[in-house]
Formats: structure tokens, sequence, C-alpha cells
């Protein structure tokens, strides 16, 4: 049963967004099974669009469409599918309730153009967006099915996981699954992982393994491909096994958890409260933290302490420490965590302070210096690190290397 | 002169990687007046990789394939072209040179099978890669252009640099550029902003008119193409200014700038201290602004009062205000501003305090809920939103918005 996927939009052609729904897509395909053979970016453009499309029903029996389905004049993508199935536009009075009950709750007008976001191919189904005014719509068509899905990222996605995905695990082959599980690394580069696991990428092709690399972490990715769910699920739990023994605390999380969760995970297991004060990442600690549902009851406060004054009037960091060891020191972390922790009455006091550049570096203390302090009830800890990269990416770094201290701590404490 | 993209390899077709390289050729060819129509990802495979090639060479002139160019079994994109193109394949002894260079300098044995990468299609030119051992190779056939690239970002990017753009300028028709600009709205929907200039699109086809919802914001993008670079910004500024009419402030920036680089440049020009206090988005806001390079001189500091304690205790919320009318309220969020403007010494103080869910929502105070209060040397004023989404996207819309209350206050004081 091959698929394959068509993005439109003229701003895929002239690069202005890197197409990530491709991706996306062919990972949730992956994981029902479904083969992708080809992916299609096109622009805004009927005659275009149509050519595509009649190709790809020639050589697909399922075509994911998306994007293209706005209330503008240049989203065309339900006029031309409709035109090439034959089919007439119709409103749909779902639709038009649930675009009308979106405005009504942010208590803005609705423009009139929003109607037409209403209007399907006659036959339909239609998959709510829960995100957006934007229907997802599937319709079976001489064996082929096709699917149209709206171009923004985060309600393509909530259709997708919430509605379709279902749909097309009953349409898929039975018995031929890809499997995927996924570990995250964080401490060690993608050379050492290579290095730790070459031998055992080496002697398997099914499991297969791969080191993929992202901005914070290495991921490892073990996929089976096989008949029986239960046989793909042992395959993998014994490759996971393998991959554990050699690297490991660092692994910090399997498959789409993220290190904030995990922290989040540990605080809640181990009954701890949490404050956090910021220099050099400036509330990205205290943002991927509150990014965790129910965090409010383990993450108290956050101080970020910008300017010196901050930190002594409000952490109470004596100004002789910022005077004699400077602000970005080990001795201001420290006095930075145990400052937040009390001002909190949190069990533990989480600091981060340093330069993230592109000024303010200097010989002894260049751009990328930070330290890192950890407050609990016995003492504090700190540590000093060194990031390379643009000031965002030092931020996204240094604040991933302190939720990893955190978690090293929570495990052993 | 119409060109497609075709990237072959199967890790993209199971959503390994996302297409990065898509997006920078994409630029590349825009930025020298090449018609970028279609782009294909297609896996390693010999039939489907040949089915997609013969397609794009019937519409299209100019053919770029990336990836299948390595030394392994699955690289076999050389091999489909010169079958396709009806060409043998050679070997080319600079290319064999160059490859026992790069193993020599690096002082390892040449595996055997790097031998396969010097093999090029009879009469093609080579495009030396300085970065790796597969070259890009360009053929010219029967009026086309078919250009092979390597599928690593660096390599390709460096021959493409180097090589293949002063090589396409010759190729593409004398004075034909398309140039685009971007302005950015804030805080009208889609179809608003598509109600508000729909004349503008209908009525003109160069420039072209596009609208590209974002996760935050709205772009309109403006694209002109003609034969004089002065031509073409005269047309972008004549329409950006028409549009610029109908949209006033709604429109925050043009072209790559962001939202906290707005309020940034408006608070050194201004010449305001800030000062924020966040609940709902926990730390969000501090850190866009702290994205931004020098803000150190006007943020001073940040405090994420995510419990009603650390309202109390450090913004000197009085604790009847929570009582009264909760933490979620108008009269919460403006004392959290004139706290946090108190606590820093500050000239402005921004506060918000909502509801991002998932849990903690009720029939009055529903996910979403959000109050954004500012405090200046004279008083303080709040308003009330609501967002719709996932606790993330509600976080980053209520930060995108107390951000702009605050460009619009800046603007206006």
């Amino acid at each position: 049963m091959p698929c394959e996927i068509i993005n439109v939009g003229t701003e895929l052609l002239l690069g202005e967004v890197v197409n990530t729904n491709a991706a996306y897509l062919a990972q949730k395909l992956a994981a029902s099974g479904i083969e992708l053979f080809y992916q299609t970016s096109v622009g805004d453009d009927r005659a275009r669009l149509s050519r595509v499309l009649r190709g790809a029903l020639k050589r697909s029996d399922i075509v994911i469409i998306t994007g293209g389905l706005g209330p503008t004049q240049d989203d065309i993508t339900k006029e031309v599918v409709a035109k090439i199935l034959n089919r007439r536009l119709v409103p749909n009075k779902k639709i038009i309730s649930h675009i009308e009950g979106r405005f009504r709750a942010r208590g803005i007008p609705m423009p009139k153009s929003n109607y037409s976001q209403a209007l399907v191919p006659q036959g339909a189904t239609v998959l709510k967006n829960e995100e957006g005014t934007a229907p997802g719509l599937v319709i079976s068509h001489e064996g082929k099915t096709v699917v149209l899905l709206p171009g923004v990222p985060g309600e393509m996605k909530s259709i997708v996981e919430r509605q379709l995905t279902p749909l097309l695990e009953r349409k898929k082959e039975k018995n031929y699954l890809i499997i995927s599980r996924y570990l995250k690394v964080f401490g060690l580069s993608e050379s050492a992982v290579d290095e730790k696991i070459k031998d055992l990428m080496e002697n398997t092709s099914n499991p297969s393994i791969g080191i993929l690399p992202r901005e914070t972490e290495i991921v490892i990715r073990i996929t089976a491909r096989t008949g029986s769910p239960e046989l793909a699920e042992e395959m993998l739990s014994e490759m996971e096994e393998k991959i554990r023994q050699r690297l490991g605390d660092f692994i910090f999380a399997a498959d789409q958890i993220r290190m904030e969760e995990v922290v989040g995970m540990l605080l809640e297991v181990k009954k701890r409260s949490l404050a956090v004060a910021e220099s050099c990442t400036g509330g990205l600690i205290s943002h991927l933290l509150t990014n965790v549902p129910g965090i409010s009851r383990r993450f108290l406060e956050g101080v970020i302490a910008y300017s010196n004054q901050a930190k002594v009037n409000i952490l109470k960091v004596p100004q002789e420490i910022i005077h004699r060891y400077g602000a970005v020191s080990s001795q201001t972390a420290e006095a930075m965590a145990q400052g937040v922790k009390k001002l909190a009455r949190s069990h533990l006091g989480l600091a981060i302070t340093g330069i993230a550049g592109p000024g303010g570096g200097s010989i002894e203390k260049p751009v990328g210096l930070v330290y890192i302090a950890l407050a609990d009830g016995r003492g504090v800890n700190s540590r000093r690190e060194r990031f390379l990269g643009e000031r965002e990416e030092i931020k996204a770094r240094a604040a991933q290397t302190a939720l990893d201290m955190l978690r090293r701590y929570l495990i052993e404490n």
C-alpha cells in the first residue's frame, strides 16, 4: 500500500520555511507500517498542483496533501482536489459552527472569508481541527485515499495524532511493521557515541541502528522490521539493553521524552520542590520546566537576575562576592543557588551564571563560560562549563546541561 | 527556465532527517532568479529514482539532484543518471587524486569502495568538493542541465557557494530577478489580513503577494520579478506602502526581524528599562527578550512567580487581592507589574498571569485565559485575552501578545 506526500506552498519553493511537516508525517507513516515512496513540494499554483496530484494518484494508494486549506485567495488545495476527483464543494455545518465557536471563544468578530474553510468536497470525512479553523479531510476515491491536512505544523500534528493515525492503522497491510525506538543521550559527542556502539551497528541490520545528532542531544534510533509486534518489541528491547550497558546514565530518556520532562518526573517521584535563579540563560530553564504540565506542584519560582543589582537585592548574593570573584564565577553561582532556595523555601536551588555573548567576553572569561550551581539542604555544588556557538545555542546548551546536572542529582539523592 | 530539485535518500522518507537541503537550494535559486517549481524526495531505489528523474526531465530545464553519491551499495544516483542520459560511467583521474589526497592527509588507509566516487557520466563537468570525497557534477543533455550534488549539507553548500552559483548565474535568463520583502503582522487573524488586502492581491501579479500564517504571527510576502534591482526595489516599496496604509501598527517588523528584537530596539531608543513578572508563561517572555544581544542594558530582571507565595513574597502582591480576585485576574496582573517594577527600580514593569493548561481551568476561568499588565511611572494598565491551543502554544501566544502590548506602548510613549 504505497503512500506519498504532497506539500503545497510557494514558501517551500522559495526556501522561506524548512519542510518539517514532511519529516513529521514520514515518521508517523513509518510507525504505522505504511511505506512512503515519494514526497513532493509544489507551489500555490492550480496547474502544477493538478499535475502533481494526477501523477500521485497513478502510482500511490494513499496521497496525503498538506497546506493550502486557509481562508485566503492563494489557498487552492480543496478546489484542485475537488476538480480532479470530480466532486462538488459543499458547505459543512459542523465546520461552520466549529469556526464560529473559535472566534466567539476568543471574543473577536469572524471575517466572512473564514466560511470558505467550511467547504468540503462532497463525500469527504471531516477530521476536526482542535487547534485552528482548517479541518482535515479524508476522501476515498476509486480505491485510493486522499487526505488533506492544514499546513500549520501545530494544527497538522494535532489532527494526525488524534484522528489520522488510528484511521491509517486500519488501512495498512497486516503483518508488516516498522517499529523504532529512540534513546536520547546527553554529555557525549556523536563520535564518542559512535565509538561505544560501532560494533553493535556493524553486526546487525535488523534491528538497524542509527545515530542522529540534534542541537542539544544525540538520538540513537533502533528500528525493527518484522511481522509480529511481539517479536519487534523483543528485538528492540534486546538491542536497547545492549546499548544501555555501554552508555549507562548518559542515556537520559527514551523516545520523545524531553530532558525537562525527566526532571519533572524525578522531582515528583523524589518529592522535592525547586527554585531556579538564572542569569545567562535568561529564563530558558524556567521556560523549559514550565512546559511540563503539572510542574507547578514542584517548581515554585524562578528569578532572572540579569543585573548585578538583582543578584544582590533579590537573591542576597553578597556584594563582596561579586566584587571579588565577578558575576560569572563559581562563588556567585553558588550564592545564587542558595539565595533562590532560601527565597522560595524550596528543597533545591538551581542557579546559572555565564556569558552568552556575543559581547562581554574576555581572555580569562570567554563567551560561553558558564557556572552552574545546585543547592540542597546540606550544601551547594557547582561546576564550570565552556560552550561554543551563537548566543542562542549557548543558552540552549547551558540550560540543557543545568537540567542534566539536576537529573543526575535527583537520581542519586 | 523552470528548475526542480530531487533529494535522494531513504532517510528522508523515514523522517529521520528534516530536508534542510531543499530549503537551502530553494533560497539560492530564488536569489539567482531561477524559478523552482517542484521538489521531490525519493528513496535509494533505482526504479523510483528513474521514474522521478524521467518526469523531471520532461517538465523542467534544470534538474538538481542531491544525495546518493557516496561510496556504499545504496548510493545509486550516478548509475541511474548515466543510464537515463545514456552515458557510460568513466573514471576521472583528478577526482581519484583528490580522494587519495584526503585520506593521505588524515593518515588513514583509503578503502577501495571510495574509487567508485571517481566514476563520472561521460562528458560531465566536475565541481570539486573541498569538504569531502563526493564531487558535484554538471551534465548538459539535449538543452537540459542535470546537476548532481552530495547529500551531506556541509559538502553540498560548499560546492553550491563556490562553484554552482556562479555557473547558474550564467545560465539564467539575463536581467531576471526574484526579490522578496516580508512584513510581519501581529494581532489580526489570517482571514482578517486577507480581507484588508484582498483587492491588492487580486489586482496584481507582479509584485505578487502571499499570506503565510506562522505559529504566533502572520507574514505577508511581496515578491517582484523583474530585470533591474532598482525597479524591483521600487515595486516592492510601492506595494509595501500600500499594505502599510491598510494595516498600520499591526505590522510590527519587516523581513526576518523578530518581535523581541523590535521591543529591544524600542527600549533602547526610548531609553527605558524593563522588569518582567511571569506566571503562566513561566520564563518565556524573559527568555525571548534575552535572546537579543545587548538587552542587558535595558532588561534588568525577571521573576517567575509561579506559586502564590512567590507573588506575595517577592512581588508584594497583597494577599487580599489574590484572595478576593484570584491569582488569574486583572488585579493580580496589575499588582505584579507594579511589584516587579518597584523591585527592579525599572521604568517599566510587564506582568502576565493566566492558565496555560491542560489542568487548572474552570467555566469562569477557562484554560487559555490570560491577563497582561504594564506599569510605568504614571500607573498601570491591563488587558484580558483568551488563547486556544495546547499548553506550549498558549504560552507562546501569550508571550507574543505581552511583547506586542509593550511594543505598542513604547511606540506611543
